[in-house]
């Protein structure tokens, strides 16, 4: 996508094939940091201090991790535990895992010479796949928007499709396009005029501070909210649908995704606004029968609730204590949004009814 | 309540009948301001820039701003002037008009004259009675409580009876005790074990700095939470029972309150979790049939959305902004909760469904 009219992605390849560079997402919207990763174990802070968030990103960076770990021992041994060790670094998003086995696969067949060639090729790949499966993810998300758009315009409403998301689920989150923003940025390139409840998405901000820094360089009109507003907008007719990502759906069709995602959900279903799940089919775990108690949800630190961190007048990013000393937090990262409450999953393959007979179908024709 | 081991309320009168003093509410939990309030308009201010806020609070604070104009000129005009000003400072809250019609209606047949005391002694008795309508509101919570703990004994569960809250509806809410606190409060002075979730409540984070706070200093254990975690925290069994506070209740029993709290009813609800609305019956508008569409929702400034303040490690108190430039926010104050998501209603007089010939019952057979 663009930033500032340069085209920009969150990861992008240095010379030489060894090391990636990719954008630290911590000092987002005030500050555009690039890092460069040339290690394993870079990659794996990388991913853990969430420089990059965001499941298919996380996936293609550790995809590049085990490349890195090629060039320097790529026997069967090390080249498992590298994998091993970079799964290790968020517990939750699948697609860690996924990117990481067919690495695997990928590589481990050929004689050893031979891997860090083809590793690096793969996460190469497999990168570009990523931008290939959301460009087709907002295909058919644009075309929702444009059957609301048609609706409004039948009606006499001029105004624009109104779409809540929740966290980012933006290009910043994969290597590009994003999967919840596919369907906004092709429906604005069409024309159709759309607006965006940007979830501020408490506690790491990651919609106030890079879903809105997205949209703000993209030119899509959107208006931050509390994540305690999306009900009442909702209520009041002010919401057209949802479109939200994900870190790991479950066979039965139950969503993990960011904490909160859930009770935009049970409001979407309570005010009959449609509530769509962007899957990459890489995100969907059939291993899992369901997802409320079968996905493993990462609690991370307290402290990202007590403290918060933003820009002061004199243009400095400074960390600030909100909480009474001696007060804890809890901070569970995600939720499990179930499936009876998804209207359906959009993925690069079309849209599925969130149960299990429909995505096993889905996987197993189109193999 | 006790601060520091000394008894203090949000609200008191100072020596000489014609001030009164309040807890700056904006600067907690890093700073414990008293400010002195001496004019009608120096009340308006306190109460619209939220230097004090909470329902009950509001309308006390307004009486006594009522009573200091009747200490000026006690004139018809000038106190129904004066009381049509101050009603003006938030729009949601009922109790405000209340509190104000209250003494309009205790002074306006006394003879000018006789209404600066009047005035003064109504406020007084008005505050006091706000005291004791929160204890009552805690002595019937406080079953509720006895009734789970008692439950969780049966069944060999050994720890505390866990407690949602919304907001700030603690006894900075009120005069004293507050509301959705007061029955943690009397169950913690029983000792009955009690813990307590804290949602953060943005934007302006009454939960995280005000609840927090008040549960500190008196030792309730409790721990602070997003406002996005509360549905995944209810969907794993790790909440007993809701209790939040209320800014208007509608004759059907719709409950406005703090922003958000409508998503706490919904997946309460999703999962089979009581949830309470503590209401004082000044709360309650008989007026309004219904709540979601006849309750005047509050839109206050975008810039508590984007910005926040917070204590910097050197102890300073500064404000930071969260958001990218140019991004805009909208921030409703309150959301309406439908009435079929509300338990049962919590008021001085016991506990009530929320619905209208319950609530009209109440109010009629004990007047």
């Amino acid at each position: 996508m663009q930033v500032n009219g340069q085209a920009l992605r969150p990861l992008r390849e240095l010379p030489g094939g060894e090391r990636i560079e990719v954008i630290d997402q911590r000092s987002l919207p005030h500050r555009l940091h690039m890092r460069p990763l040339g290690s394993p174990r870079e990659v794996f802070v990388a991913i853990r201090e969430m420089w990059v968030r965001g499941a298919p990103l996380i996936g293609a960076v550790a995809a590049y991790g085990l490349a890195m770990q090629a060039r320097r021992d790529a026997a069967d041994d090390a080249m498992r535990n590298t994998a091993h060790f970079l799964k290790g670094a968020r517990p939750t998003a699948v697609n860690l895992a996924w990117a990481l086995d067919r690495l695997l696969a990928e590589v481990l067949p050929r004689p050893v010479p031979a891997r860090a060639e083809a590793a690096w090729a793969a996460a190469a790949a497999l990168a570009e796949e990523d931008v290939a499966v959301n460009a087709a993810i907002g295909r058919h998300g644009l075309a929702l928007i444009e059957a609301i758009a048609a609706r409004k315009q039948e009606r006499g409403d001029s105004g624009p499709v109104n779409v809540l998301t929740h966290c980012n689920a933006g290009w910043l989150a994969t290597v590009d396009w994003g999967t919840a923003t596919s369907p906004i940025y092709q429906a604005h390139a069409a024309g159709l005029p759309v607006h965006v409840w940007v979830d501020e998405t408490r506690p790491r901000n990651q919609g106030a501070s890079l879903t809105a820094w997205e949209l703000g360089q993209a030119g899509v009109p959107h208006t931050v909210i509390a994540d305690n507003a999306g009900g009442h907008l909702m209520q009041h007719g002010r919401v057209d649908l949802c479109f939200v990502g994900c870190d790991r759906v479950a066979a039965n069709g139950d969503a993990c995704n960011k904490i909160g995602t859930y009770l935009k959900a049970l409001a979407a279903r309570d005010n009959g606004v449609p509530f769509y799940v962007c899957m990459p089919t890489s995100t969907l775990d059939l291993s899992l029968p369901e997802g409320v108690h079968g996905i493993p949800i990462e609690e991370r630190s307290g402290r990202e609730v007590t403290h918060i961190s933003g820009r002061t007048a004199a243009g400095e990013v400074v960390e600030l204590q909100l909480t009474p000393d001696g007060s804890a937090a809890a901070n569970p990262g995600f939720d499990v949004t179930p499936a009876r409450l998804v209207t359906a999953l959009i993925t690069e393959r079309g849209l599925v009814a969130a149960e299990e007979v429909a995505l096993r179908a889905l996987m197993e024709t189109r193999r």
